[in-house]
């Protein structure tokens, strides 16, 4: 495996993509193609057996370097891996494009679902605007949203919606109608990237919101790391939910007004009659 | 593999577990345990290794009748197993429990995601109204909404809403109040269960609903039996989603107010400057 790096400031160049070379390629015949896969949670045993086939395959790997640490006992010895920062999610994508182009078989890694906060748009958008028809494919992967559930008990099963609190692509304005909204529906709501060193804000205001429509008792699950080492995994409520420990690779799902503990796990009835 | 109806009516009754049974084993030391195993959208390859060894090592297997079948070439052959109709949920949930409490090693399965519309709450609830201090562990899988998502492109990428159209278990009410609240946030939403043969009112009111908030040009993917035999992928719109070819076994994405067709796929933009 021959490490890359897509980080501004640090660029090993010679396995780093040049645009010029795109367009050079684009009208050749390709035999590339792009894989946009889940990795799911973190641990290879919650992969599924298509996404660990596409990894194990690939000629070029991509992916924020967290996640490529998380697959990198399966990658090929010999494959091209470019590992990058969070940030520089458009710059793997175009990497991942011009290495198609140049009739490479391309993994794009993203934790989860690719389709979820991921990278699967992102790489379908900047095949689009290169005009490289190239077979892009996405395969899914279990997204944090049902592993974390899965740790809590069975807080989704009824409807859920699913709200990520980071406003670097998304304004605050539209985030915060979205916490209305969804709580005031009495949806389960899952939040992504709650907050990080430098950014507390958000769930302390989403927190506010959901106090005006939710009893500070209801059922609050909080998933750290899930599926990774380090995993920590708690059942708590709206009210203590601000005390808890919680990062950007933290999971937290809102139980509904029907949401309840059961043992000591997070259950909202379906509403079947027992 | 032994095979067991839960069926009502056409019980084989010598596999199927008493009541009485799981009251007298309560008390006495139990190695038995039940794992609520989602088994992705439906082929092998799209399974997780834990799942799949689950299954591989059950000594009971429980699920519905279409869902058992798609797993049955790697349940152990000398497995019990009971597969049972739709709506039987609930006496599903008994039997394992019950077979859980007669020591054995049982494996519930879902389709998908076992705590999205799955079996993983019930077998909670069932659990804990019988107090069986059984080990019970939820393995999630690949849900349809995000294996849906991969088939159309990448319609989620961005905050979305979940909402089963069934009203089976949820009043009507509450559905359609949860479509005006995910519609006017802006959310993407993917629909559950939108209709069955005799049951073509909700998504026409959803439709109506939908088309309050969203313009009829608003892109909508409709996918039929993801993952399975027989799988149908269709980009459409808001306007023409009604006309389309829909079963309780399709899952539709409604696109939001960004979401566009990019190529023939379904994509709504994470907001990344390209």
């Amino acid at each position: 495996m021959r490490t890359s790096s897509l980080d501004n400031g640090r660029k090993k160049s010679t396995t780093n993509p040049q645009e010029d070379k795109v367009e050079r390629s684009h009208s050749s015949h390709s035999r590339g193609r792009i894989s946009v896969v889940g990795i799911g949670p973190g641990a290879l045993d919650e992969m599924t057996f298509k996404a660990r086939q596409e990894i194990e395959n690939a000629e070029v790997v991509i992916g924020y370097k967290t996640y490529v640490k998380l697959v990198e006992s399966i990658i090929k010895p010999d494959a091209e891996v470019f590992s990058g920062i969070m940030g520089k999610e458009v710059e793997r994508a175009k990497a991942a494009v011009a290495k198609a182009l140049e009739n490479k078989r391309v993994v794009v890694i993203s934790s989860g679902d690719p389709g979820v906060y991921g990278m699967a748009g992102l790489v379908l958008e900047v095949a689009d605007l290169k005009n490289a028809s190239i077979p892009i494919e996405v395969i899914p992967g279990v997204t944090a949203a049902t592993a974390a559930a899965a740790k809590l008990g069975a807080p989704l099963v009824s409807d859920f919606a699913v709200i990520s609190l980071s406003d670097l692509l998304t304004p605050w304005s539209l985030i915060e109608k979205r916490l209305h909204a969804a709580a005031e529906a009495n949806f389960v709501i899952v939040l992504y990237n709650p907050q990080s060193e430098g950014r507390k804000e958000p769930l302390d205001k989403a927190y506010r919101i959901l106090l005006q429509y939710r009893t500070p008792g209801t059922p609050v699950g909080v998933v750290k790391k899930v599926g990774r080492k380090g995993e920590e995994t708690t059942v708590t409520t709206l009210k203590e939910m601000i005390g808890c420990n919680v990062d950007m690779a933290t999971t937290i799902i809102v139980g509904n007004s029907t949401t309840r503990v059961v043992g000591k796990r997070m259950v909202t009835p379906r509403g079947y009659d027992l």
